[in-house]
């Protein structure tokens, strides 16, 4: 294989013939421009040039291999333009959100001092990169949702019991069938990454060390066989499916996961197009104007001034997706394919639970993707509340599952309390593995374990299965919560 | 025809005898004084000196033609009259608030940045004249209706459909027979040229071009024929009418639009009198004092100070207007001078719907003004809600359309679920005409269409005909929405 | 009769011997010092001293005539000391808060800028002494209830009625069959003279101008028959009676109201105690701190410090009222001394309305007592709902009234479509006279007259017949409303 | 006995050998350390010195005795030794915390200025370490239920009662059989020193002269003989009952309280384990970061950093409680070994309540602990409400109390009229001490006395009898309270 000089790849910066090098590689992606779920120009951006602190954190390593032609790959920088790059990285200028973050990983708190999740995201909102923050923050549109997810749990109030035996309390479950320390699973979040050099590996090693299980995306920053690198023996992973429009293409990928171990398929249906995260499309901006300290006003000759990326990071994550999928068609294809159980994640409403139930799912995960896709989809926790209160044989068909908004024990305990097999947490995990690696993937099941425990005592329960709809009660006033919940 | 000097004209400067300037021509208005909907109080002012600046913003340029008669015309200024004129504008020392808007001007952001209605409206915040701002902004009383039309929204949450092939979604539908791109149309809303010297031909042109209805007001800045002459041959405009009190004007009126094109006559019953709206009033006094650099205070001898014009602006344009209308004198009375479709603006109840679907009219739109004038008339969004629940057979004979309140693709989906055929605006496109042009229009229209096939996609619906009652559900609790909202 | 030096006033300082000065008049006041109803505390405060500034605001003019034998007044003083009190007063160095009135009566605005009765509370609010505003102002405890009496009316909304004839429209009524021009009462508030010298005649004046009707308080601080002088002829007049526990003195009062011209009795059962206003009892100390520049602390020998008046004025002026007033004794009691009709005025939830009607009194105010009396009291427009759904025959029985909490010609219309007859406003006649003497109350009357025609019109009315329950809607939600309400 | 230098204690200072200084008296706790309630930890820090500081405000007197063998007690310090102390004493540097304080108390303000509750909690947040502070006022997680106990009352109305005779009125109830001059209670409230050296007996003391009756913790900061000694004779003390999980210790206490006098145990129910208090939690932090004036950063080699204490001091006080207790079990054991009437404390749903009824026990105190246990636990005046929606039977079969968010006389009436006996106040009583001492306790005792006499005669009632449910109401909205609430 030949070496190459920078010159000889800045030669190849158009939409025509267009190099880039990727970590002291130069690989020719001019044919790929056009399949680029992000789009060709943010590529055509680093066209010529060295693109690796744009590009690793947010695609899992064996992307180039499995997108790019063996030809394609051209072969690695020679020695002089390798060390170059290595001393351009070095002496780049920082910029102010970089300096920012250097500042606030010095008064990063010891470990000891984070209560609860919500001080752990207070210092991942102080350690994060602002573009990371806002991807892994944002809502869409007005953010109710999201909003409204959380706030759903503060309508729920127990009717405690008392004068039970609880000096032994056993907070532990199953998930189809596989072993969880505690009710609460990792909900897949994509490009952890963006928060951590060691991404979603962070969260496998904590949660083998815990017994806890990770569903891991499809669009996770490391790639399914990395994150199953991390894991031990015999800790459990499923995995969450973005299917691809082309079945083909989809069942490969299934195929791969169930001989990588992955022991379940959660097919996400809340995502067939981009949510309109308004945060996460003005992040270029903000960063870009921060930097030049100036704002673009109108000019007559170029009204519409640079071009907004309408789906931001997230647009760039679904494009491939399958928008038509169906009951019908879909459930039967992959039972086809995969013995793997089957799960459906962003049930929104009881109507699809049913439907799910006939279609002989193993399970669904109530979830309107954290609030992230469909602005006004209800909490799921109110789904929840209306699947028990409408449709409560649907729990004895499939299990349930819910996600978004859970930040407390007790909203775990109330979740279970009626019918939620277990309560799936995603951005709690990205942040506290941005802000201490594994060790505060660690913290937070720590902390959740102990007001899980907690909460279930103060009920009356010693173990889930005595978590009972009648101990919670939806109440007709909203409760105050403080500020930053 | 004679000329006239500028002292000449500064002679007749009382009520007996008031001549006035307007685009360099001399009229004699002293007889009109009386008529002027406005009062003669405001003409006054100007009485023997040039009024155009005044004039121009909010009368259509017809309007001389059509209230004074040929002899009342006195003839164009002499070339030495017109020139002083010209230089008196231009060496006139600009307000405090011409030149906060000469400023608000030159950081208005390009319009790749504007990614929301909201957005828009926060640059035409910036942008407008006060006395615009007001005029556009107000709602009566302490605008609690008007709060609360945008508030009825955020209590209405989707059961989103999941596994439903959205690939193809077709936002398009007709009103009245006429097809529109989105089911969004342009509501009746005044004076536009108060935002932008183009007025309502801002926002015709950008409906031409992307297949939407626009219903121009009868209190418009720009003539009826104006507005038409800015549309394409096959564009669709509706007209909505302010009922002269005087059943010739009206009829006269009527056929007028009928010869123009006009394609339905929307009757508006909302605003029989000016609704209080205080800001509005307040208006010139706030300009007056800010530029006076001080407020006046109490003073025995003339405790009253300065009278109020307890209208504003919207007491002129509804002066003459209709207050005696029945359904069974009014709408028989229409049927009989035009063949177009009758459209009753400003439904606030489900017996007047009802009533309205007796009198086989051809459509209702439930509206309360856009807040402007009844002060806690129900929001139209709870209104059609009771109609739904109530009396769902009046969907079934005539065309609902709902206008207040809406910000989002979400809101217009909601909307349709619960029945509404489409669903108006009016301020959205008056404030973004005010930011920029046409250009602004096309814009805002572009951020609807996406939002709302988004949303259309993520509930599960394919077309318009998909939404249905059962994937909204009015909740019991107020979300929290951002402050802006 | 003799005349008096300062000295010898002065030596009757004592309780003992207890001399005062009222306006150059010399009383001897040792005996009545234990019936004052305020307490003797706050008269030795004065004793062998000029009490006029003091006595002047709170008492009607003939207090002390029927409070003291002849022979307790002692005569005048002499022309020396006459002279003298004048030259202490007028030289008398001002406090803090009267110079910071003084400056606020220099900004005062001129009334055309006073749109609506808040425009006309803020001025109150500049340019009332603290102790005035705190004693109009305050309610009890946290002011719960006087907050919740106007939140109440935003949670109706109207159903508007289109298509009505009502270019006509005539807001007048009767009340106990006199003739008022809009269906608003001046309920009963006491002490004008705290806000000014001309006190409850400024209302007099204006209500007779414009044929609305005042009731009287028993508390008012003129008397009965100076506010009887200020009336025009035709003038009605309602008296407001708190009830002396010694019935003989009660009926020696209502016999002279009805000697005096006032044709209604208003039997005030809500205020047998004395509210807990903690800001009216707080305000002498914060006056005090003030003009000390000092707060006072805690001193271990004299732990209590300055003792407070729990009362504050209101326990003064309810000290000597019946407190054992029943249905069976004493609606007969007052039946048999007056022909005049009789109306309770405090009504505070359904069962003492329907016992009302059952006692066969003339009307019924539905009150709280503007929220200054038991806190949590439900709000007046809430028990005028619950009495139109649980018992609206109730309503062909006698006549009710609500008041507290009226901001709006909308809140009267609301009211009145529930059925009251009439509604009560206090507190904004007393803000009104005391920015504007006679002509502010004028100007509200105005606003309130234009905005009860304004919102008839807009809901369909032509009279106050046409206002039906069915035209209000009580919603689910709690409106916004901007922070001065 | 022998005595002891400084510098012999001061070798001791390890697990090993662990002697400390308590009030000059030398012990040697080294075999305590492992059955230390609040762990050898805190005990350690003192290892070698002089402890009295720290020990004094949280342990009653007779805790040495109680817990160590005679011969653990080694003896007093000699006389040089003592001076020591008292001179170290003297001479240490003040934290910046208790300069506070000094500076707090000094402009505390006298008693006549307190009008209320809130007043006194207000005073007493100033005077307080920040560390009794938090530990008194702190609730669980996000004090939602803590909140929301207050806020509750919020939602009740009252339907006033007018025309009843109410010049006499009798607040008096009894409980249990025992006088109580107002319906209201001292409700156990732990470590009282905390706040003021005379601990409890303030309140006992206060309480004996208004005849109100104290239930005192287990925790409490004096021994229960030392209350009873500060009690009269014939003034009503009940017991709050942390049940100790070895029986034997448990019942040896009860024995103990029998003989005291105690008239009633009330057994604790609600804190089986410690509240997760975050603000307790973190106070040590708090005030070593405001000593130090800097904050602990995250150390790679030390992720952790300082170790927290999760249980706070509440952790201490139920590490030995038993969490095993049944209704089988707990109650007739606790019957065979008193006669003492008994009363379940921290029932907190209907179905608890019915099954205490059918237990036998004489009384149940609705309560979650002051929001300080159970997060999202409902706040007993709801549980109230739904007992008595449910099952108004239980109010027959044994007395209802309830506590927690009591703030004025109108809480207490309304819980009256619901059917609670009557009402517990526990952080009112430790914030009244901690301010005042036994003044501040009387002082509150009157304020809600003068309260609930004026709230029961502006709702038409003579004395508690003739509270009734029909006399409150539970509203749909939310009040607006005052933002210190």
């Amino acid at each position: 294989m030949p070496t190459w000089t920078l010159e000889q790849v800045a030669k190849h910066n158009t939409q025509d013939s267009c190099w880039v090098i990727i970590e002291n590689n130069v690989y020719d992606v001019t044919e790929f421009l056009s399949e680029h779920p992000g789009g060709a120009k943010i590529i055509l951006k680093y066209a010529g040039k060295d693109a690796t602190a744009a590009y690793e954190p947010i695609h899992p390593p064996d992307a180039l291999e499995k997108h790019l032609l063996p030809s394609q790959h051209l072969g690695p920088l020679d020695s002089t333009a390798a060390s170059k790059v290595i001393e351009q990285q070095q002496t780049r200028k920082k910029t102010k959100d970089e300096l920012r973050v250097e500042e606030a990983v010095k008064r990063k708190p010891p470990l000891s001092r984070i209560l609860s999740l919500m001080d752990m995201e207070d210092v991942a909102r102080q350690v994060l990169s602002y573009k990371a923050l806002v991807y892994y923050s944002s809502g869409s549109d007005d953010e109710v949702s999201y909003t409204e997810n959380s706030r759903a749990f503060s309508r729920f109030f127990f009717r405690a019991r008392v004068m039970r035996p609880v000096s032994e309390c056993d907070p532990s479950t199953t998930l189809l069938g596989y072993h969880s320390s505690i009710p609460v699973f990792v909900s897949g979040s994509a490009l952890a990454k963006l928060g951590h050099p060691q991404g979603e590996a962070n969260i496998t090693r904590a949660a083998g060390k815990t017994s806890l299980i990770q569903m891991v995306s499809s669009n996770a920053s490391l790639s399914a066989q990395n994150i199953m690198d991390a894991a031990i023996p015999s800790q459990t992973l499923f995995f969450q499916l973005y299917k691809h429009r082309n079945d083909e293409i989809a069942e490969k990928r299934v195929r791969e996961m169930d001989q990588l171990g992955y022991k379940a398929i959660f097919l996400t249906v809340d995502a067939i197009v981009a949510g309109n995260r308004e945060r996460d499309i003005r992040s270029p901006w903000i960063l870009d104007d921060q930097e030049k300290g100036s704002v673009p006003v109108w000019d007559e000759n170029n009204p519409t001034g640079e071009e907004a990326d309408m789906g931001g990071i997230a647009g760039g994550l679904v494009a491939n997706d399958d928008r038509d999928m169906t009951w019908e068609k879909t459930i039967p294809w992959l039972r086809k394919i995969t013995k793997l159980p089957i799960v459906i994640k962003g049930i929104q409403c009881v109507e699809d639970a049913v439907l799910a139930s006939e279609a002989g799912v193993d399970g669904i995960l109530l979830s309107n993707h954290g609030g992230r896709q469909l602005e006004y989809s209800l909490p799921p926790m109110e789904v929840l509340l209306r699947l028990r209160q409408q449709r409560p044989d649907v729990f004895d068909k499939l299990e349930v599952y819910i996600d978004g908004g859970v930040r407390r024990g007790t909203d775990v305990v109330k979740a279970l309390c009626l019918g939620a097999r277990a309560v799936g947490l995603g951005r709690a995990f990205l942040y506290a593995q941005s802000a201490y690696g594994e060790a505060g993937v660690l913290k937070i099941i720590e902390i959740l374990r102990r007001e899980i425990i907690s909460a279930m005592r103060l009920v009356g329960a010693t173990n889930v299965k005595d978590l009972k709809p009648e101990m919670v009660e939806r109440v007709d006033w909203q409760s105050f919560i403080p500020a930053k919940l």
